[in-house]
């Protein structure tokens, strides 16, 4: 199953405006303060503390779920920069990034594999999304792949016929511009099939019917 | 208590394209399938039949509370036509309208208060939102008012600081276009207060805080 889960401002947002100077946009790193509380989150990302919510056992469901991660360029190492120049920066995630399985990252840079401490490899796919969920769905065998990030890979997905669940973590702030999850015209129907309420955050869970 | 619901689809619109033909815009009649089925609504709207869901008690809530609604002129009576042209046109809603208590409508025509079966009165108000929200106020004594139908009056009294309470019914589907509830810079921080899981739709309740 293809799954894509973002963290959503209440006015459809993904992102803050201004996104060339940071991966979240002005403003958008709030959508992530309901994850940044948990300690599953805190753990994954090599913290301690944390709390326990009903977001807790979603994120627990994903992780049993996942095999394989699909981003883009953006998620993975944002504009331009020591990335653009094909020197071997690790994009913005450190040493040891916290994802912990394969990662295909959707660029036209073409890059020899990043293996990372902690079980992460990026591998850098020129041939477009569909490829890059052809790889990790190959190695993902049988489990999940998530697309990850912000919301362009997750349009060409779903463009494509390729997404099979989307989930939005909709948070209660609103941030007034950005990058749209949804913006113009999209094919396919959803259904609503799950919603968890957390902690300054909602999480709503729809099957993309075809 | 001023409060603001509205039927939102996936991508933020709280109607399709096309809106000068039809008040709801292309497809979007579809936001409010899941009112339609519910016995609660169709006894209002003189219908029998329909189910109860755990949207019913949301509905319930409302009623138990309401005291007076505010309305834009789109929802009143719509565009060009008998409205504009001051005939007494009843706008959308027949001759016993579903709302069963004072209703003001804000608008730029001034026109003499209409008395509708089944308790709707129609009161119109050419002074704009806040006075309409002032004269909703005094007549329901205590109880809330609610601002009903599309953004644009919605968007007025958040701006104005006058909401309290905003509840977004989730249905899901795209409509690819037309009207957005938020749509620019908004002011005003929002708390999650309520979340209500219903059949193909999420009533999310939302705290203005000033």
């Amino acid at each position: 199953m293809i799954t894509y889960s973002a963290s959503v401002s209440l006015d459809g947002y993904t992102a803050g405006p201004g996104q060339s100077e940071h991966p979240l946009g002005v403003g958008g790193g709030r959508l992530h303060d309901w994850i940044k509380e948990l300690a599953v989150w805190r753990t994954a990302h090599g913290m301690e503390g944390g709390i326990e919510s009903p977001s807790s056992a979603v994120l627990d469901g994903d992780d049993a779920r996942l095999g394989a991660c699909v981003m883009g360029r953006n998620m993975f190492g944002g504009g331009p920069g020591p990335w653009a120049e094909d020197e071997p920066w690790n994009g913005w995630w450190g040493d040891n990034p916290p994802f912990h399985l394969p990662v295909f990252v959707v660029t036209h840079h073409a890059r020899e594999p990043l293996e990372c401490k902690g079980g992460t490899t990026f591998t850098f796919v020129t041939e477009g999304v569909e490829a890059a969920i052809a790889q990790a769905q190959k190695v993902a065998a049988g489990k999940d792949v998530a697309i990850n990030g912000g919301s362009t890979v997750a349009r060409q997905a779903l463009a494509a016929g390729l997404l099979d669940e989307i989930r939005f973590n909709l948070v209660p702030i609103l941030l007034g511009g950005g990058v749209r999850l949804f913006d113009g015209d999209i094919p396919g129907e959803l259904e609503q099939i799950g919603v968890v309420e957390g902690r300054g955050v909602t999480h709503l869970t729809y099957r993309v019917l075809r």
